[in-house]
């Protein structure tokens, strides 16, 4: 599915890490969000509220949970959660697209 | 209004410029489209096929439109428009949010 339907969408991006992180948040008719972006090439840590469920649309990036010792590579086609209130590191080797969903 | 409501969203985004645009397509139940996105400060120069109706929600720009000679600053709350089948320079001072309305 390449887009997602019956939704409301925010209009004003979230823009993180100075632009390296560039998203736009998607509200769907139960309430629930997701956030639709990019992520550019970059060393960054995301810390996490919700749980997540990153899916990847295009790019490569290696990740590494809280806790965790080893990085794993994802890329399009593939994803990765991660528990709510915890963090990621994600090293983005080619640009990311993602689809973020929260909960 | 904050938000585009019952629209469809493109997952992908639209990279442009090595990332300094970035918008996502939202699609409209009568078919029309627009784009909600943002432009880092740079000098960019944007091709139109329709006309485009350039929103601003955030941030502060000078624009130059195809065959006119003066530059004409924008900001949060003013949208500027270009004909189709033309062109127009951009000079972001502050970060760009915009939505972008085709036709």
């Amino acid at each position: 599915m390449s887009q997602f339907d019956n939704v409301s969408v925010v209009k004003q991006a979230n823009v993180y890490f100075d632009g390296k992180c560039v998203s736009h948040t998607v509200v769907f008719a139960d309430g629930s969000k997701k956030s639709v972006g990019v992520i550019f090439p970059s060393q960054l840590v995301f810390n996490t509220r919700a749980p997540e469920i990153m899916e990847i649309n295009g790019g490569v990036c290696k990740v590494r949970r809280a806790g965790e010792s080893g990085w794993k590579t994802y890329q399009a086609g593939e994803q990765f959660s991660v528990p709510g209130n915890s963090s990621f590191e994600i090293e983005t080797l080619e640009t990311l697209d993602y689809v973020c969903h929260f909960g």
